[in-house]
């Protein structure tokens, strides 16, 4: 009997970050970091578990679109290979009456890619691999056979995919070997939070290079004196080795990014990361034309044919892939491979909950089978809500330790569900009153 | 005592449009119309109606979407002025929790502009104008007041758009008269779908010109051979003095679209719509560089950022805004502003249900007020489902026909509202066999 998805299960999932101000940056003054939350589930058994990252309200609207993909999923076959991942792909992102509601941006989007992310757990659960080691198993035809080329061609061809696909395949097991002994480098944003005190910040900028971290990275883009008083803060505490990233979250226009990043250059930032709009590939260009620090952006851009974009208009000197923004795995690979072919680094966005231990896995991914290189790239971490996942990532000396459990990392246990259920799980019954029976959204 | 804001009821309205294959195109094979719909009630018994177009499913996300702006609107003095409206506007697209679903785009910021567009029929309402005059009767000041400048200022500062504003008062008065005698002009897509016959096609292809339609549209992209016969058939049909307008609904990646833009040039097309993705300002640009039929796009461009980068990239001949697509009055009034300064005519999209109905105010308005020119510029029209609505377009000898009545246009028919409620409404309860109480989603 073929092994079908019967269950698919949808949670709403919220922590009350904003009261500690961690993750508050100058866009996002008060998150409450939450989890559109799915678990797939087989009728032999196998489950597998995706979610999309929002910052607190909406994260309901989220749930209501992974909802409306559920007729895509139950009663399909087990995804088990890289045939049927793409093809489950495909019938999320294509729907014909769904994509109008982005086309390929925004919630429908990211809903797309927690259910995606969520077979891709699954299969590679049932593999018994860690995701990073399940795809760099896969032939370079098989990864290319991912890949949705449409809007691409004219930057990326499925056959250009092939050869780079094919150049990094002779490396492949001595990289994995490499990666399985000494990891790969991190940078934490913990220092940086906008919210925090001069005093918490020198303290835990000096305690991440303690750590072995070599790059951090503070927010910037409220007050502008602010800014430049706590970058010289940090510099001071960190030295001149250390590399400190700034982050705008998108809070200035074009002349004002030219003109914040020229009180910044006394400090020797690293880079910016999103100075302007995400949706602004041309700003991006004209912040890295008209300036020296090394522009990052990615977190919030939309999909596959925004990267491409921004390559092509040499806006960026960073790609930020985020795992849960895009349309899962297979719109990550093309964004992998488009860097690879205009020789970007991959710099992942993480943080937030979860996001830490779902990239880990595509970077480990790039740096084996597609850039075969760690230099100059790092994948963010932040220390924050890693305890409620059942294969947390491991991050020491600055560096992430490849993942050796099967699957996404992205199983978060059982009780942390159950607290952190929104409205009725305990943590907010407590804050809210809520109560009242348990409603299960899903089968 | 105020009047504030007390009643926000959304409805999930969809319309079997699939079953007659009116609308469908390359992208969008089968579409059923559907409208996630909002209605605001005040205190003094005011109303205001808005919605979202979608095609079908999903249409419940949008409504979640619209629900999760409830606490931004209930409880509000009723919205009445421009600087009102500007708030509420501001409150909508800057939640910061909220905002990280787009930013700015797909479900979140579409249902936005639902409650925006409801708020400007509520106001116009209450100024007993149809917003067109509504809007045409407020100040350069109060105008420029509705429009958020965040990243758009490296192309347009609020001094540029009031000077463009300034400059266009004089001839206020003399161009509405004119817009009152003589209207605006129309093209027509009733001709085009793809899933019509070739017998069809040129029957109302012929009508359209008896009609008095000097421009018709016909949509392409799916097989290459039936495109060209089709395009041929049609130019025979209406002779050489008429605009046939392409429409490609973004299946072709950036190649693709400069060969098949080359074998329709025999038949001197008018322009070609949404060639490629709509998220690809730099494809859209290769397009219009790389051959000779003019480039239009906009109906799926997300927000002003994408609007602001087709310019600056001289990527499109046409700049084609959608009422419901992005945050409302207020950031189409930025879409226009941009193309005013940029020079490029505004040829609004419209059809699907209700958009007709919206975006005349938009286009009317600008002629009034904005660009001051009707030269080169057309609103699409297509005939259908006008039928559910208090206030229908007037389209007649070709042209729309000025609104009279005060408001936006928006609101459908209560008998039409309570049959196409899905899945509980009588249109679709026999076709689906749902039944049971009708369950209000509202207060």
């Amino acid at each position: 009997m073929t092994e079908t998805v019967t269950g698919f299960t949808v949670h709403d999932i919220r922590f009350p970050t904003s009261e500690q101000l961690d993750g508050s940056d100058a866009m996002n003054p008060d998150p409450d970091y939450s989890a559109a939350y799915v678990v797939l589930r087989t009728s032999a058994g196998g489950e597998g578990h995706g979610f999309c990252f929002t910052i607190g309200r909406g994260n309901e609207v989220m749930a209501a679109a992974i909802e409306a993909l559920r007729p895509h999923v139950v009663g399909r076959p087990a995804p088990r290979t890289a045939a049927d991942l793409a093809e489950l792909s495909t019938a999320l992102t294509h729907d014909s009456q769904l994509r109008w509601l982005g086309p390929e941006k925004g919630v429908m989007h990211m809903a797309a890619g927690a259910v995606i992310n969520a077979a891709w757990d699954l299969a590679a659960t049932g593999a018994g691999l860690p995701v990073w080691e399940f795809l760099a198993g896969m032939t370079p035809e098989e990864l290319v056979s991912l890949v949705d080329f449409r809007h691409l061609t004219d930057a990326l061809t499925p056959d250009e995919a092939l050869a780079l696909l094919r150049a990094a395949e002779p490396g492949r097991a001595e990289r994995a070997a490499r990666l399985r002994a000494g990891g790969y480098p991190a940078y934490t944003t913990s220092p940086g939070w906008l919210g925090y005190s001069d005093t918490k910040l020198v303290t835990l900028a000096r305690q991440a290079v303690a750590d072995g971290f070599r790059q951090i990275k503070l927010k910037v883009g409220a007050d502008p004196d602010d800014d430049v008083r706590r970058l010289r803060l940090a510099r001071a505490a960190v030295g001149d080795d250390i590399r400190i990233a700034l982050d705008a979250n998108q809070r200035w226009d074009v002349p004002e990014a030219l003109r914040r990043l020229a009180d910044f250059a006394p400090y020797a930032p690293h880079w910016i990361e999103e100075p302007t709009s995400p949706d602004d590939i041309l700003g991006h260009a004209a912040v890295r034309a008209g300036q020296s620090v090394r522009v990052a952006t990615g977190e919030h851009a939309a999909n596959r044919v925004v990267f491409k974009q921004l390559l092509q208009a040499e806006a960026v000197d960073y790609v930020q892939i985020d795992a849960a923004r895009v349309a899962g795995v297979g719109e990550n690979l093309a964004i992998l491979l488009l860097a690879a072919k205009f020789g970007v680094p991959v710099c992942p966005h993480a943080g937030g909950v979860g996001l830490c231990e779902l990239v880990q896995h595509l970077a480990m991914f790039d740096y084996v089978a597609v850039s075969g290189s760690q230099e100059d790239r790092v994948i963010e971490y932040v220390d924050h809500l890693h305890e409620h996942f059942a294969d947390p990532v491991v991050v020491t000396g600055g560096r992430y330790r490849a993942p050796t459990a099967p699957g996404f990392s992205a199983r978060m246990l059982p009780a942390s569900l159950a607290a952190h259920r929104y409205p009725d799980g305990s943590v907010w019954a407590a804050r809210t009153g809520a109560s009242g029976p348990r409603k299960e959204n899903g089968s």
